[in-house]
């Protein structure tokens, strides 16, 4: 059996906050205790919060190109300007939606940057600048000071080609191996199932936003009975690099 | 606190096969009970077995043009065919890679149509002809039967556009909302959070696959715990209609 814990009651995170001694604090007046083996899903807007990746918008002097934008579909040029400043190269910029590959690889409306619940108004919140190394960091602060070898994912709620609505994905991990292959195993019918390849932190994030909601304040979660994969030992952690397709494999870019 | 159950035991899943008593009868044997409440997540492969839905390539000739393309790349030609019969539109052709709309409005590699774990070689399993059709059919068996309010979900595992790895989705629903709102709400800075709308019964799919996995013969998991919303008691089940973007909505079809 998997079990999926809601971690309420972090205290409003701000810059410098220290993000593990809060949660381990969250979770134990909660009446839990973190065990090794838990996975440890935490929103990236709290992990951004905390790393100070934030930006007011008054301080933001817009382009150009963001006023024209930004003017056509009725939105903060300011605002446009931030998510340009995090965009490597746009996808789509179409019907007032801006579908950008950011600086990490990933692909995703407003390359994450995001006004809601960033701690005040005219404050936005941009994603880690590198949210692999958020995740081993919390990883091996968990480690030092609980004692606990945990999986670490750092989730964010993005939308998708073809689907309507959004999922909760992995922008992060450390600890556990992003992808779970079936390449030539074989089935009981003898056939070999060469192309299947599960994205489990994925997964994982998807799981933890069932306890989580986007109003309830509650940013972290533990997944609690997965025997997840570990990355290569004697390797570094890849993290969620093997997820983000490279462009020459991608048929939608 | 959400909980994911795996469901093993099953028997191998043919044609006529009663699906709802024999997941009762696994789950008794498990040492469980179905609850009200309960969301039973089960794979799209038994459930089109138990509707009959395999083809055997042995009756199956292949057009010119399936023909010509699976030469190109190494397939079965009857194997193409009968993914073109099972195709609305194809969206991408490339590289042996066949992204097609499936008649359901599905985006996914080879309209769903997959040998693996078929019952045999040379059979091939399609997509249930209405996975919503399906997934009512087997909430309306478990309260006849068991006498229990379950939402049920019909999962199959898909790729998605930018991102390496499959993750399982629903591709059929009943009784819970497919989507979960929070347009107009406000988030506890003030802030109108008008964007947000997440497709739960995906993240449920994807947390089932948890317990699954592809080799376990584990096609049916129980999340209990989840507090979802119904569908609007004076229509008709929308199923996971809500979730298929409209192709004019779409800058990716």
């Amino acid at each position: 059996m998997v079990r999926v814990l809601a971690v309420p009651g972090l205290p409003e995170v701000e810059p410098g906050l220290d993000l593990v001694a809060s949660i381990l604090e969250a979770v134990r007046a909660a009446g839990e205790r973190l065990e090794s083996g838990d996975v440890v899903v935490v929103t990236s807007k709290i992990v951004s919060k905390s790393e100070g990746r934030l930006v007011s918008l008054e301080d933001v002097t817009p382009s150009g190109f963001a006023t024209a934008w930004a003017t056509q579909f009725g939105k903060d040029p300011r605002h446009v300007e931030v998510v340009l400043g995090e965009t490597r190269r746009i996808v789509r910029m179409d019907r007032g939606v801006l579908i950008a590959e950011t600086h990490h690889g990933f692909i995703c409306a407003n390359a994450g940057v995001d006004g809601s619940n960033a701690g005040g108004q005219g404050r936005l919140v941009l994603l880690p600048l590198d949210s692999d190394a958020s995740a081993r960091g919390l990883r091996e602060a968990f480690g030092r000071i609980a004692g606990v070898d945990v999986a670490v994912v750092i989730s964010d709620t993005f939308g998708r080609a073809w689907r309507t609505g959004q999922t909760n994905i992995a922008i992060g991990c450390a600890g556990i191996a992003s992808l779970r292959g079936y390449h030539g195993e074989i089935d009981p019918d003898g056939r070999t199932l060469y192309a299947t390849s599960i994205a489990v932190v994925d997964q994982l994030a998807g799981a933890a936003e069932l306890v989580m909601g986007k109003l309830d304040r509650v940013p972290v979660a533990i997944v609690r009975g997965y025997a997840y994969l570990r990355p290569e030992p004697d390797e570094p952690d890849p993290g969620v690099g093997p997820l983000i397709r490279q462009a020459t494999f991608d048929m939608f870019r």
